[in-house]
This record gives structure tokens, sequence and C-alpha cells, in this order.
């Protein structure tokens, strides 16, 4: 299975440091790769630089057209999750969501800026809401992939990496690669 | 129980977006109260515009010392909780949190922007890392909370709301009061 993020409606300079976290949070917890819609280097240059020294194949990429990006992710044995504040709750859904998942589907997941165009409604096969409260598309993300790998994704561990951290009760226990 | 979130390390106009998700997010996931060390007009106001249409009280405060409040805060029957990527795997430590919880204790957690000063380590009962990758705060506080409420906090509802969602699966059903 692989997870996919894809950004909607990122407004350059006002949106950079939180799609950057965004795409900082969707690698962290498990996702393969996050699409944008137009680039964006301080976002690809973050991405890059954390890949670069914390390990993994995490991919920043830019595509044309976000609507034939999602109908062909659908013709393509995919499932399209789109989180929104007014979709249906994570509680009820996320069990359908893991059945898909047990079927062998790919996983492309919409997070939208401030406004979502009304096709995402209509192209996602759920939208999904993390409550119908307005609060942070980072923390979306966040809650939907540790929802959906159940905690497994905080243990992951990357051979290539030249930074980790060792979880530690008391202090920082960094561990950085000889030079 | 009573759950206040403390923003260490807040640096003014660069952080003023990320703060706001974290204020917003801390708010929506069942915190009662966002605690700042200096005050932020964007925060507070992003804050107060939401709670005045979408309803409840949470607070946006500014506090003098944020040793001292955390001292006091321990010393007043409160656990004090760390979100932090150097921390012990949340999967590990969440239900000794919430043993601490269950014995009636009011629950301080503190997040800081990118450096946390040592005494924060020290003062905390515990040091929780949501994974040890590097992501967001935002996606920390958002999983803490998550996993502590285990969801409950997702169906709150405010008597005074002058705008709900209510949960939709294909299109966005937004109620409004009438003037």
């Amino acid at each position: 299975m692989t997870v996919e993020v894809l950004r909607v409606g990122h407004r350059g300079e006002r949106d950079k440091r939180i799609s950057t976290h965004v795409a900082l949070t969707a690698r962290a917890l498990g996702a393969d790769r996050i699409l944008f819609i137009c680039d964006d280097n301080h976002v690809r240059e973050s991405v890059n630089r954390i890949v670069e020294n914390w390990g993994g194949d995490f991919k920043f990429e830019v595509i044309d057209s976000w609507k034939s990006y999602i109908k062909r992710f659908k013709e393509n044995n995919g499932v399209v999750v789109h989180l929104t504040m007014y979709g249906e709750n994570i509680n009820e859904a996320i069990n359908n969501i893991k059945e898909d998942i047990n079927t062998g589907k790919n996983i492309l997941i919409i997070i939208g800026a401030e406004k979502v165009p009304k096709e995402a409604y209509e192209l996602a096969d759920y939208n999904i809401s993390i409550g119908n409260q307005p609060h942070s598309e980072v923390a979306a993300i966040a809650i939907f992939l540790d929802r959906l790998f159940e905690g497994k994704t905080l243990y992951r561990d990357y051979k290539d990496a030249k930074i980790k951290v060792m979880p530690s009760k008391k202090e920082k226990v960094v561990i950085t690669e000889k030079k």
C-alpha cells in the first residue's frame, strides 16, 4: 500500500510554513509522497533537507491537474479521502477506510488550505472530518494518519539516516553519523 | 479535569500562523485554555474570533513566568506533559498519563517552537514524543489530545455557537444563527 497526500489550495508565501508542517507530518506519520499543484521552494527545500538528514525516500512532487490525478488514482485501485471539517466524523468512517486498505488499495489523502473547490467533495470516496470545529490541516493529517496506522508508524527508523533520536524520559539523546 | 496548553518559545511574526493552529487545535480537541509567555495580537484575535462564532469558553492567556507557572501547577494537583521529539514514545506513556488523569489530576501540556530550554524537560512529569522524526507541534498537540480523549472530543457541540457544521458525506452543511 502507498499513501499519498495531495495539498490543494496552497497560497505560496502565506502558507509556506503551514504547508511545510503538513509535508513533514505526512512523512513522519507514514505517507510516501506529498503532491503540490504549484512548486514552492521553501516547502521543497525543507522536505529535501529533512529527508537528506533523517532518511527514507519521502518525495515532494508537483502535478499539473489535481482533478485528472484524482481520477487516474481512483481508476488505478486507489481510494481517495478528503479531509474537511464538513465531512463525516472520522470515528465513524475510519473502519470502512481500513477495510478498503486491507483489500490492497492505495490511499490518496486530499488536504486543503482555506477553500477547497466543490469538485474535491464530489471526486473523493470519503469526505472525513476530524471533528466539525475549525482547527488545522496539520492536525487533520496528523490524526488521520495516526488513526489509520494505529500508532505503528511512530517507530519508523531509517537505515540511511544521518541523525537519529533515541527516545528518552529525561533528556535529548541524538546520534549523528560519524564523518 | 482541566486541560491547559503552554506554548513556549513563540517567536512573534515568524510563528504567528503555526501558533494560531496550535491554539485552535487545542480548542477543537478539548483543551480549556492556551497560555503564551508573550502577547500576540494575531493569535489572540484569531482565537477570540473563533470562540465568538463557534462557541465555548476556550481562553487565550498570557503568563509572566512559565517556570513558576509549571511549579505552581504541579503543587496544585497537576500533571505536566512536555511534547518533544526527544521524549518517550506516546504509545508507551499514554496509559500512565490516563491513570494520572483518572485520579482527578489536571493536565498542563508544554509545546515548544523550535528550541525548548532544558528546564522544561526537568520540570515535566512526562517528556513524550509523537515519534522521533521531526514534524510539527500542531501535529503533536493534535495526536496527543486525540489519544488522551480517545476521539470523544470530536463530538463537542456548543450551545452558544453562531455557526455549526452538520457532518455530511457529500457536501458542506452549515447552520448559522438567525439575526
